[in-house]
């Protein structure tokens, strides 16, 4: 891993221009189905591989149980969504390790291919490069609103449905339309990871937040001050690297929101922006232009309000 | 993995003849110091790779930390032993993963290379093979008897001194000379992973054990019940695959006894086998003869008393 950069995935040169892109990811449960959580956490591990225009080959499943208070049918499903998302991926099982331990935890080693000069660095966004999001924010609200029972059964289904989703077809076309940087939005929300891009491409990201960005129920949570612990750790410590305009505090407070197996934000030179738009939606994923990469000014990122 | 034959490590395979190795592990302190602790569970994570014959590329470091209780310093300790026994390997660290945790836990994935036709798999072992062993045994016991303040600290030093040294040298040594077969003895015992060995290859291991195959002090504490739970679940699940001869009782459960970081059970041609026990003599790996190969009999290993 380029430490320097923060990028997503680790990368080892092989011969021939390929290149190995390798991640680790476990964590406690996010949604209460076993089986949904496998899949999610197998999209999440994937994730990075992704990010970093990489094709998944192998995933060793991590797991920690507590073996008193998890029954074998609990640990069989979590698998089984797993497996079933990794089949999707075309990625093969190659083993794994469990634990006892006090707190269920679950994710996947990820090893994946790229060519080398096709990966999709955080050093890599130019100026004048459109940004595009392919998956809409707020996973870490809406989680939150599941655990105080503020969440209605139809926005927890679709809040499953995308946590679950490959960014796959994302990064395939991604990389068929020489996009130049990409990453995945995850713990750091956006603010935190788009900073990463700007500081390591030595850009300025600005970005026009509209209610389109975020999930239904999203923005009037955020007002409600129904938010993860972690979206007020993200403002603390990406807060004096983004100008944060004169947007909404609601809005504001929910672009640090952090997220369990976001989209990817995309940095893509402006020519080709509107076809890989065009194309991720005829892929059926869902897309927004979210900004543009101007010269590095004061802050890594600049929020305009529309 | 080839499920089937429980062989150490998941084989993907490449391009041209090569495959990847690939396996992970964590697990909890086994001994008080942090650098050690560390420098073990780098050794004990590489191990897998080397038993299948393979040349670690690279590692993720997987930590569980419980951050209440564990400062930074003993985390940096933890690290630092891993990366100082990962740079000794030849292994890139690529990055990781770390979670909060009620518990602390380490370890690796880890990935290697190998020529797919070099791989020592387990179902590799023939009839008439010699089998080398390439670490003395007893770690479980040692660590259980520390656990217990039982423990003089220079038989401390030589224990955790053992399982901090990686297998690299008897793997190479196994490759050069044509070993046929070859598994990490770790959790399931000696007896455990000779029986794996066995039933894979579909022979019968015949050992004949002595008290050179044990650390200083090994068979006093077993005659004297020092001996970790896992043995007598090793000596529950193996014991109907083993025929126990008149083995004294204390050697006998010792060679149950759940190792971290053991040696390699090398299965070599006979006519090479006393070239690659003068070979790893040569690279100061410390070597017995332990019996060998022969046709399938009743049980998957035969102990016969010396």
């Amino acid at each position: 891993m380029d430490h320097a950069t923060l990028d997503d995935a680790g990368v080892f040169a092989l011969g021939r221009g390929d290149a190995l892109v390798q991640t680790v990811d476990f964590f406690t449960p996010v949604v209460d189905d076993p089986y949904d959580f496998g899949q999610i956490a197998a999209a999440n591990s994937l994730s990075d591989v992704y990010a970093m225009g990489g094709t998944p080959l192998t995933a060793m499943a991590l797991l920690c149980v507590p073996i008193d208070s998890i029954g074998p049918d609990v640990i069989r499903e979590i698998l089984r969504g797993g497996q079933d998302k990794m089949r999707e991926a075309g990625a093969s099982i190659v083993g794994g390790h469990s634990v006892t331990d006090p707190e269920l935890k679950f994710g996947y080693s990820v090893t994946g291919v790229a060519k080398r000069r096709r990966l999709l660095l955080n050093s890599g966004a130019r100026r004048g490069d459109r940004l595009l999001l392919t998956k809409p924010l707020g996973t870490g609200i809406l989680s939150t609103a599941i655990k105080q029972e503020k969440l209605e059964p139809a926005h927890v289904r679709r809040l499953t449905r995308q946590m679950a989703t490959l960014n796959r077809r994302a990064s395939e076309a991604a990389v068929e339309f020489g996009a130049r940087a990409a990453t995945d939005v995850t713990g750091f929300g956006l603010l935190g990871h788009a900073a990463q891009v700007a500081d390591a491409s030595g850009v300025t990201m600005r970005l026009r937040p509209t209610a389109r960005w975020f999930l239904p129920r999203v923005l009037e949570l955020s007002a409600a001050g129904v938010v993860p612990g972690g979206l007020g750790r993200n403002r603390e410590f990406y807060g004096a690297r983004v100008n944060e305009g004169g947007l909404p505090q609601a809005m504001l407070d929910a672009l640090y929101d952090p997220q369990t197996s976001g989209g990817l934000l995309i940095a893509v030179p402006p020519r080709r922006a509107a076809a890989l738009a065009k194309s991720l939606t005829r892929r059926r994923v869902w897309v927004a232009e979210v900004g543009e990469v101007v010269g590095r000014g004061a802050s890594s990122v600049e929020l305009v309000g529309t």
